[in-house]
């Protein structure tokens, strides 16, 4: 130990000798932000990593090459799931779990076999939204940005060539009905936000998610149809078997007190969606249910539609105690439901709120999001065979989130990383480039001290670079984890709209390339 | 054109109104930092979505599996090349090249078929250095933070530990040389640094490059093998065929002025490792080369062993004028020289200045060393058949690196993506999480204002959010694409020191598992 201390020292001396030398050899700088690291702990041998390394290839070289006819899919959509969200969130979740460490966690979706890098800008937009983004991957086209299910020769806010029919792009949710599929979008969020919107809307503005907003814009609503207008009269809305999320106010007239909210809903024209959608639904196997108490009642194998609205607004944050069903639960119930039809199914989960939360730059909220929307795909791979069930796991854009160095193995992830040799001040691991989290300098300009706050508390905000109301999105690619028939085609660097072409070929639908008739 | 101003005048106005509903609808935000999108300007129209993604999936459907044995192998590292560096490398290419926008582009590598996800972390450590890491992606054993070649057993700075041969792991470049293959390593570093060192050396401490930095850390250089003796004293390093890159220094006395810095080296033992590895290939096909003018005349069909130092300390970056042979040119000269083996070869290539040019927050060198980079993976691979030669590329970690948005389509990427809604001052789409671009406030704690920056300079520091000399590195995964036989099997989420129990496999080589032993 003394030996170790002593070498430390030493090292410490030459390394302070060769800060000057900073342009060129940066390398040497890191001690100076780092931690003693020749502590004596023994991490995992040598053994053991040749051991799980050529364990990993034993696997891989067993892994099916699986082409058969994808009977089902599950499309997992981490809204803002960065590649440092995931990292991050693997080492929240091993943290959680108490494993040794953290780092050797794995997220259930990390498992599957196949990977891609996915290309996020959008038409008109070096950084993706999180609509012209679903637009990508559910249809296949890329979009202008804040518009849904329409082409890029609509601009954003010109309704009158969002409904005509020539402008709109069908998505792999509709090409699915038309197979004689059984369909299903869920949520955390408003079922009429711009992820799930992706699977049934034809918009040209994300923000007309009722009758009130499409006013607001100048347009008339009468000849423009809103979000949740067209979830619940339009095809394939409509024809949705299993809907669960949040945003009753987007169904409901001002006049409609809310039962949880006790406020009225967003809508002005009267309309009671949630009402018009029984009444469509009369005389089916159908229920409506807006509380955990009457989703758990659903019985499944007499349920042919649900429409689940959890909440006036969002679903609250896992992490804020909540009544709202879960992500695993909402995504046990819909398969149980979708897997009676044997023409099987295409289903849409949304972790929705990952994106949200580093839009408020509470990281830890964004990583729990993250961890809970794992829990789901792990509950979907566990209820279908890879045989016939493709599941594939994304992010629609990145943010810009980032994990600093150098903490030591273990170190919490929602802790501090090292403290700065320059102004010696502490700083976070996880940070973000811009947003709300932005820490004002004292009165003299010197940086915003973090050793009082609590870091690791739900609600903290992580510092940033520079104030922002919202955190910004990031234009960096996203990765794709797929599982089950033809996902080894899910494989290189794609563009974002690529995604629904391989669904459609390895599901036989959509009017592109198809598998069964290739062959 | 009116229509739409009204359109985004009265979408401002439904904006402003839902701003204090920040946190359950950030993305209502947006439009605050963002720029009139209806321009009226024509992108690609769906038909060239729909096509290219066609054409992505009629391509891939091609892509034959090949799993003959990897004659070659040619491994590239992006030092420090996260994925949104991957990103932003592609449109500063496609931006360089005058493409309509640039986010077009796609970078040589990204046309691989086959993609996998990497996790860096260390041993000890959370976030990788390029030591620990090059043990980790050449060894197949995570080993310690700046320890290269030794099990994680070895503390930092035990060189008795380092010393003992039952401590030391080898790479696969001594696989390759076991089985008669010829090697090389090629860095725009100095070759002693801790990347290419990861191909041949087994060192405590990755600083101790030269026998002083030994001495410095209080060790006895007599008992203490330095990493430039390594090189050309011991095996692997002494069979190398091919070593070209920087570094003079680490290999010449004090008392040898440099021919072209002027100075003496930085070795105290009198050991000239230059003039002695001369000596030992003295009756061999062997060159030592230190200029482009030299380099230019190696006669590879007259060569088997190339020693080529251009430089006293790391070759200069692409963007400052240099007269040093470029890595397209080295990648190329080393290529000819090692396929005149019929058993094959192995070469190791590092795109060594990403990592320092973020280090110092250089964003636009380390784009351009990505692309440099690149354009050698291109170079080698229009030398070879992915029939009988892998090809891989990937990064030994991130960087704390992002790009913010949501700047339009072609926006210059060095360039600024907007002006903040909080303090209504302009900031870069490229920026920091930590490092000396930092700017420090006014007097007043108001943010420095870019605005009259040169942010597409060369030199010019991207903004960060807190200070510290030397930014830090990522812990966020990296991506690893590859070509050519068996590299089907990268892909997946794998832990970094997966890959060369891979090459293994494919080439026949260690003592892993092999794919012509299994057949």
């Amino acid at each position: 130990m003394i030996q170790n201390l002593l070498i430390l020292g030493l090292c410490l001396i030459a390394f302070s000798a060769g800060s000057s030398a900073h342009t060129d050899d940066n390398d040497r700088m890191h001690p100076k932000v780092s931690f003693p690291q020749s502590s004596g702990k023994q991490y995992e041998d040598a053994s053991y990593w040749k051991k799980n390394a050529r364990d990993t290839l034993a696997k891989k070289l067993k892994e099916p090459i699986i082409e058969t006819e994808a009977k089902n899919t599950v499309f997992f959509l981490g809204d803002g799931m960065s590649l440092p969200t995931v990292t991050a969130a693997r080492i929240y979740k091993g943290q959680l779990e108490k494993l040794e460490y953290g780092e050797e966690a794995s997220l259930f979706f990390e498992s599957f076999p196949n990977t891609a890098i996915s290309k996020t800008f959008c038409s008109d937009s070096q950084t993706a939204d999180s609509a012209c983004s679903a637009t990508a991957y559910l249809t296949g086209v890329k979009a202008n940005i804040y518009t849904i299910g329409v082409k890029p020769t609509v601009n954003l806010g010109n309704c009158e060539a969002q409904m005509n029919v020539t402008n709109q792009v069908e998505s792999v949710l509709a090409w699915a009905q038309a197979a004689g599929k059984s369909t299903g979008i869920i949520t955390t969020t408003r079922i009429t936000h711009a992820s799930p919107s992706g699977t049934y809307a034809h918009i040209a503005h994300r923000d007309w998610e009722n009758d009130d907003m499409v006013r607001k814009s100048g347009q008339n609503p009468d000849t423009c149809d809103d979000i949740a207008e067209q979830l619940i009269l339009r095809r394939p809305g409509i024809n949705v078997n299993v809907i669960l999320g949040g945003g009753r106010r987007e169904f409901t007239p001002t006049s409609v007190i809310d039962p949880e909210e006790k406020i009225g809903g967003k809508r002005t024209d009267n309309k009671n969606l949630i009402e018009i959608w029984k009444v469509l639904k009369s005389g089916k196997k159908a229920q409506y249910v807006s509380t955990r108490a009457e989703f758990e009642k659903i019985d499944p194998k007499e349920t042919d539609f649900v429409l689940g609205l959890f909440n006036y607004d969002h679903l609250s944050y896992h992490l804020d105690s909540t009544e709202d069903p879960s992500l695993p639960e909402l995504t046990k119930k819909a398969i149980e439901i979708l897997s009676r039809n044997p023409k099987g199914y295409f289903l849409f989960v949304e972790g929705g709120r990952i994106d949200h939360a580093h839009h408020d730059n509470m990281a830890q909220k964004a990583l729990m999001e993250t961890v809970m929307m794992d829990k789901a795909v792990e509950t979907a791979a566990n209820m279908t065979s890879e045989n016939d069930t493709l599941i594939l796991v994304t992010a629609d854009h990145a943010h810009v989130f980032s994990i600093s160095g150098y903490p030591k193995r273990g170190n919490p992830i929602m802790g501090t990383a090292g403290t700065s040799d320059k102004d010696n001040l502490p700083y976070t691991t996880l940070s973000y480039a811009n947003g709300p989290g932005y820490k004002r300098p004292t009165s003299t300009g010197e940086r915003y001290d973090i050793s009082n706050d609590d870091t690791s508390h739900k609600d903290y905000k992580q510092p940033t670079g520079l104030p922002v109301y919202s955190e910004t999105h990031g234009g960096d690619d996203v990765a794709i984890f797929s599982r089950g028939p033809y996902s080894h085609y899910l494989s290189g660097v794609v563009h974002q709209n690529y995604i629904p072409h391989l669904i459609g070929y390895a599901s036989c639908t959509g009017s592109g390339l198809r598998s069964c008739s290739s062959k």
